[in-house]
């Protein structure tokens, strides 16, 4: 491959397929979009001219508008006052620029929750959440339903057959700020929610096991959110809360999306997700099928995993994506303003940052946003025009990629080739896992998902991040990190892969409960003890500052098991040299009809993951597709014909004369 | 000694004497009870029979039954279903074992709280806290008492007769979750206590000093607890609503228990105290009296005085019961499920924690709980059999230790045998010594009081830990660990106790206040100076980083004080070398008419204190029971003729031939 | 200097000059006044004639009375029991002890509380603020001041003509615990604050940048105060509402005055400020104009620059008086109680703290309190009688100062001598720098003002600290650390002062946002770019494990800046050798007409601020006025004829054959 090199800056000039079937509204051929969100009513109507001959220069070619306009586009209850949108739409078409035009019910403005205090959501405290921010509403609202669903319509009606209009965009981050409200509204809504799921109080009592400390519930009208309460809740009830809280805000994407698909059926319909560090609420597996194209907005964490994250949320959204190319809707060209130490990005990580999300399936990279903002709660985050303005060197950064993303226009619709590996992500088993009351609390079900993906991407081998419901087939190695949740059919379906030849590999608290977070009793892990050929008595977590060694030189913390295992056909891939385990198995490996399922019981981190995880390769038969100098310094994408190199290092990396540079990115068509 | 070791777990065949008034209502030989809570509701019926088999297996002689049964037994109000009780208990005593029954008011059912929310308690932000957990009820709502009760009754008349009945349980744990309230019922019922308690305005004026800060009262309506307030509520409303809500709930044990001698005056009542670790809500010194016979609950503290801690607890309750067996209602086979990382006991940890108790005066060993739930907030808090079933390490384990306690049975009814030393423990001074506003927010009373006791186990001398208010007669070295609220006739029984000959020690921080809160004036600390023979200017509290030295190789953290000595008589056995008081005494000694009283004027830790304890014991001519290759590696404890020699280290130990493992307990009859 | 050193203890015997407009209404010759709160209604009546004895003994002049009395001198509502007061002030008078005489409306009495609990404070969640500790009050509440002001009123009536009384003391630490009000009344009160402040709704909108998140108001009853919200509140928003805040408490005292003005014209009228630490929220520089004198209330701060914050809050508060002399109204002792460890103060320390008060500018040095309370939240603050009584090291230091500071009469009156050099402390840059969602949320506006008074102590030189708004002329050379907050016309005055001659330096974050926090766009420091001679596009803050090298051997932290230099005149002073920025500018000196202006980038902290501030202070021609080897060791302050020399070290210093003893003070008459 090396010798093929060669940096699609310089053009390739071959038209890429598109193939997924519902895309942005527009004509002509493909290509990657690049912008941003375009907030005018910020500026002087002066700026705005100024704005699009910058775009221009920048290569933009769409921008979202509207997003936080519900105040000036509906100043009072049904008056509207289109005519400063009309302007910018207007202007943005005779620019060529696309208009992704948000249905503008993002934030409730002042008049509205001035009438309708109601509206405001409510903490488990008792606490009502006051307008001065955003999204201060609730999901369960009747009232603030009407309101923005009246607004979605008139911003249907009006829009509708503009010519810049590509795509709809709902709302705004849903679930951002309002995702838990404990209102009485959501206990109504929770009270329907839950008589849908489980049609009769005799199930609700079974699957909340309310036996236990004299919860039995006689009526519907006793249920209620998990508000603040004098010890543990229910940890059903919570479980619950979470899933309905999930659902109350897909019900409200799907409620203006059913407006605009009735008022404009040709339009696709978007929202942007947040598939990025700890923000965990929304079931983005269970909302990507209410979408026409999947977006995401994604910020990079701090912390010495900080691109590995990007990478891996990137490669997740593409696993909600179904392989199709995705909507990059969000990302910052350099600091953010809510961190606690927002730290400016350094020359070229701009670029990086946002190749890496094309390298994963972005067929649209845009910012928030395109004028960093002089006023208001996010001055400090930056955006395409700083507050330097034009002149600056990150004007120019974003040029530059803004004519890079133009020639890699043949790219454009070409899905990701998947990998032989996967790693199962499921928001469930987040949810569970780090719930209250359980062996440790210090357990973090997302780090170590992404531990396992700094793993193969230290051996240079492609894995693929996979929403757990997501076929399987054409995997021979599939990680399930802390797969806490297993219903009955889950581990059929996983001893099914095994039984095809595919190899599983599971973790520690796994398989512990079913859908209802009842343990599986006999052992842990319940359902996949025959699968995996051990037995758990007891789990073993460890303390802050213990930490245990295996005979194979890597060290564990955060949790250890005290396996036995069930027959003699389980090979002990690693053995714990110290601690209450010691002697007893760490790792395992049971073949099995067909095909292997292996267990680590501790947390390895990303360097003793690596080592049994090569060990898991090298048995499904799972080779890097990277030369062996550049394992673990180079990371490697594929879509389609291209071919994503990414440089790991901080460090410059000879491909075989072809030099990349720290933070660079080559895409070489093969 | 040593040539006599023998363990019990062989028998001895001698029947034990029953020395308590009261202790449970069953006929045959004296025994050793041991068991569980058991909570079939949680399981099909198909289970207990299976339970009732088992329990046979492991020794069960008791179970407590009942605890969080409200919402079955009375789903409806006033609708009782006592028929799956009717079983359950009939089911025990076809297979011999004893039930200790729960009045089942713990947790109120979901329609009670629904019809009644005016029960649930309040924060003193304001916030409610609701249903979802457990406790969820004010312990001065009449509307609360009303209902407990008739249910109480209820029980009452249905059980009175059982034969598987021994004892009422009464609630479970009362005020583990609910012991402040902040509500206008509390501040009703608070405004009513303290009528009682000051009778005039003028006196609760004077004793919360309202001419501080414009707070003079002039009106009883005007009374509130100390809700959050703008700045540090008055101490001393706030050392009133602390000693208010522990007879609150004191209040309702004993409306529950009037209901149940009316009816059963022949069954003996009880209720589970948790003298454990922080829990300090509850004045049981005050509660015990209230009780036939004590029960406690405990769980094994983290950290390195883990041991020390059950041991320091087991003792405490020892000396609630007057020195009487007393029940342990409630420990762990294993591991919890509330602290932050729950770890699970090490082979031994079990029956050496169970015997512990034994020790020191349990008659009954019983743990939370019979079979671990599958479901609920407690699904990870181990039971007798655990989620892996009866085949297992654990279940074997206890198995054992029910063997081993049925061979106890001639220890049964044998009171623990006095020591000749006592640590004195006093909950107004651990309530009044950690209050806000303080020369240091750092200070752990009950942490100093431990600190005393590892001293004490470390030089092999046995100490009884004693409410305040226990008579000191037959002591002859009684340490009063940071004795902070001294009234007058506090002091007066601690100077006779020297002036018949005894030796006091008191540490820093002792002997400020009066009941009231109220500083005694003249030089700290007021009503002891002349005993102590000092006189301390002012407190010299210790930044978190400062140390000083001692000139006896100590080191001082936490406090110091400014001691001038009062006469030629004091004694100075140490004196700081480096800090503020450089040159001035840390530690001292007033021989006086009869006894001879100490003050140790900073905080030593274990070792610092075992120093000077050892100096204050050769005074007090105290010397250890043990042989001195056995001090500070074997902790020892004394009921009539049976010693138990309990290994504290982590290596076995040679007693003259016979080696005590790790974690091992021996018996031995005298 | 050395060969004049004579200790004032010895007594001078000349006559000071009084040069304020309005001080204290009294008789005789100037003095410099001592005592400390003086609450008798805390003690028995005969305590009194003793309490008056002893002041005599200590020297007290002045006592401040009925600062907390409200609810014994109205016991209800409109009958007053003046009695006991009127007892209090003829004692204090035939004792010739001067009283500064409370309004007493610091805390509402619980009748009025009971009667009207809408006078309670809200906090941002909704939670009330109960009685319990004291300023239970909404500052916008019209109840609370028409009961406050009918107190005032009566007590203006009632003493106005008493001999003893020389002063008003209008309420006490305004705005301690009570500062920040969201009650509805305070929203009432904070629309009709905006509408005064903007006229418009449309140029509210515009300056709180409503356009931003659909935040537009239609209305003004849509305007709320920055209650708890779903996510950042709206910035301007918040800055207002600190500025209204702070208003509203002024508005009160200003309503006390007028009462007081009416009543009583020949009676001066102070409130005690407290300019410490950071208690930050009302800004005193605007309130210093509405007070006859200025008072302060200064509490040593713990940590390694507690003597030099003592120093810096002194010279400041002299910054607020204008020059002129001032009252320190509290301090204290020695330890206070309000602290996490309230450490005593060491001997010397008592008289070194009160003395550099003096140094200063305070002609009155005042404690809270008397006589150690027994009783009540602060009954562990000291006071010039400790619990131990008269008979204590403490109230014989107490005594000795009193007698010092009687034979310092000659001082009294004697305003301070400007420094060459002064620090600019802007209250509105601390509240905006220090707002949600910037840059770093680590920034600490005070500290770094303080670390730059640490410089100038350490290099010997004096500088005086002085509201933003202070005229410069006569500064050779003015710091201003993090102005962030420059609107047009303070740009247009410091480039005037530059122009003049004199040399500005200005810190990283200065000149970001005009007065609404709208960033000054096209680069920053925007209108301070051509005075600095530089240009920042984007700036850097450091995350807290990150430090940075300079090529002047400092270390820079928490912050950076990417600096281009526009123009060849300006010098760079030090480069970053390390970090993101190596290579370029760190410190930036730009000789402009007249005079010059240098920028410092990063925290140097007060090391490496001092090698700066030499360079600065070189250029700007200022030179200390210690010898050599006294630099950095003394401390000098001048007023008049009268130099101080405070001993800022742990050793001796030899003064040229005085020994200055560590904690030492002397004062030497030129």
């Amino acid at each position: 491959m090396a010798a093929k090199i060669r940096d699609v800056r310089h053009g390739t000039g071959v038209q890429g397929q598109v193939s997924q079937s519902r895309w942005l509204r527009r004509t002509g051929a493909a290509r990657l979009e690049f912008g941003a969100d375009y907030n005018p009513e910020q500026w002087p109507r002066e700026v705005w001219d100024d704005d699009a001959r910058a775009m221009r220069t920048a290569g933009v070619t769409i921008v979202t508008l509207g997003v936080f306009s519900w105040a000036l586009l509906e100043p009072a209850e049904g008056e509207y006052d289109f005519g400063w949108l009309d302007d910018a739409m207007d202007l943005m078409h005779v620019n060529g620029i696309a208009v992704d035009l948000a249905t503008a019910t993002a934030s409730p403005p002042p008049w509205l929750t001035t009438k309708h205090p109601e509206i405001l959501p409510v903490t488990a405290d008792g606490v009502t959440l006051w307008p001065g921010g955003r999204q201060q509403w609730r999901p369960t609202s009747a009232v603030f339903r009407t309101h923005a669903l009246r607004l979605t319509r008139a911003m249907a009606e009006r829009y509708g057959g503009h010519p810049a209009l590509v795509a709809w965009h709902v709302s705004n981050e849903l679930g951002c700020h309002n995702i838990y409200d404990y209102s009485d509204d959501a206990a109504a809504a929770f009270r329907l929610w839950l008589r849908e799921r489980y049609a009769t109080l005799d199930a609700l009592n079974a699957a909340w096991a309310t036996a236990f400390w004299s919860q039995h519930l006689s009526a519907w009208e006793q249920v209620l959110p998990p508000r603040t309460a004098a010890s543990f809740p229910n940890p059903t009830q919570q479980l619950d809360f979470k899933r309905f809280s999930s659902d109350a805000l897909k019900d409200h994407l799907r409620a203006e999306r059913a407006v605009l698909r009735e008022v404009t059926p040709d339009v696709p319909v978007t929202t942007n997700f947040m598939v990025m560090g700890e923000t965990k609420g929304m079931n983005y597996a269970d909302w990507a099928a209410e979408v026409d194209f999947v977006s995401n907005d994604h910020y990079v964490q701090p912390g010495p995993q900080g691109r590995d994250e990007l990478s891996f949320s990137a490669n997740l959204t593409g696993g909600l994506a179904g392989g199709r190319p995705w909507f990059l809707m969000e990302h910052s060209t350099s600091a953010v303003n809510w961190q606690p130490v927002n730290v400016a990005k350094r020359p070229g990580e701009l670029a990086r940052d946002s190749m890496t999300h094309v390298a994963y399936g972005a067929d649209a990279v845009c910012y928030f946003q395109w004028r960093q903002s002089a006023a208001g709660a996010e001055k400090y985050h930056s955006g395409m025009i700083p507050h330097a303005g034009e002149d600056s060197t990150l004007f120019r950064a974003v040029a530059d990629l803004g004519k890079r993303l133009g020639d890699l226009a043949p790219l454009a619709g070409t899905p990701r080739t998947p990998a032989r590996a996967a790693i199962l992500f499921d928001w469930e088993s987040w949810w569970a896992a780090e719930a209250d009351s359980h062996p440790t609390d210090r357990l973090r079900y997302r780090q170590e998902a992404l531990d396992w993906y700094t793993a193969f991407l230290d051996l240079g081998v492609r894995a693929d991040v996979l929403p757990v419901a997501a076929p399987l087939d054409g995997y021979d190695l599939v990680v399930a990190p802390i797969l806490h949740v297993v219903p009955a059919s889950l581990a059929s379906r996983l001893t099914a892969f095994v039984q095809a030849g595919g190899h599983l590999v599971a973790t520690y608290f796994s398989g512990v409960v079913d859908e209802n977070d009842h343990v599986w009793l006999g052992g842990y892990p319940g359902p996949l003890r025959d699968l995996l050929g051990i037995r758990i008595e007891e789990f073993a977590p460890l303390l802050d500052d213990e930490r245990v060694t295996l005979d194979n030189g890597s060290t564990g913390t955060l949790w250890t098991d005290r396996i036995d295992v069930s027959t003699e056909d389980v090979e002990v891939l690693a053995r714990y040299t110290t601690g209450d385990q010691a002697g007893r198995p760490a790792v395992t490996w049971n073949p099995t009809a067909g095909g292997a399922a292996g267990y680590v019981s501790t947390r390895l981190g990303p360097q003793g993951l690596a080592t049994v995880l090569g060990e898991f390769l090298s048995r499904a038969g799972i080779e890097s597709e990277l030369p062996p100098d550049q394992r673990g310094k180079v990371e490697l994408a594929i879509r389609g014909d291209f071919h994503f190199l990414i440089n790991r290092t901080d460090e410059p990396i000879d491909l075989g004369g072809y030099l990349l540079a720290a933070d660079g990115v080559v895409v070489v068509r093969e």
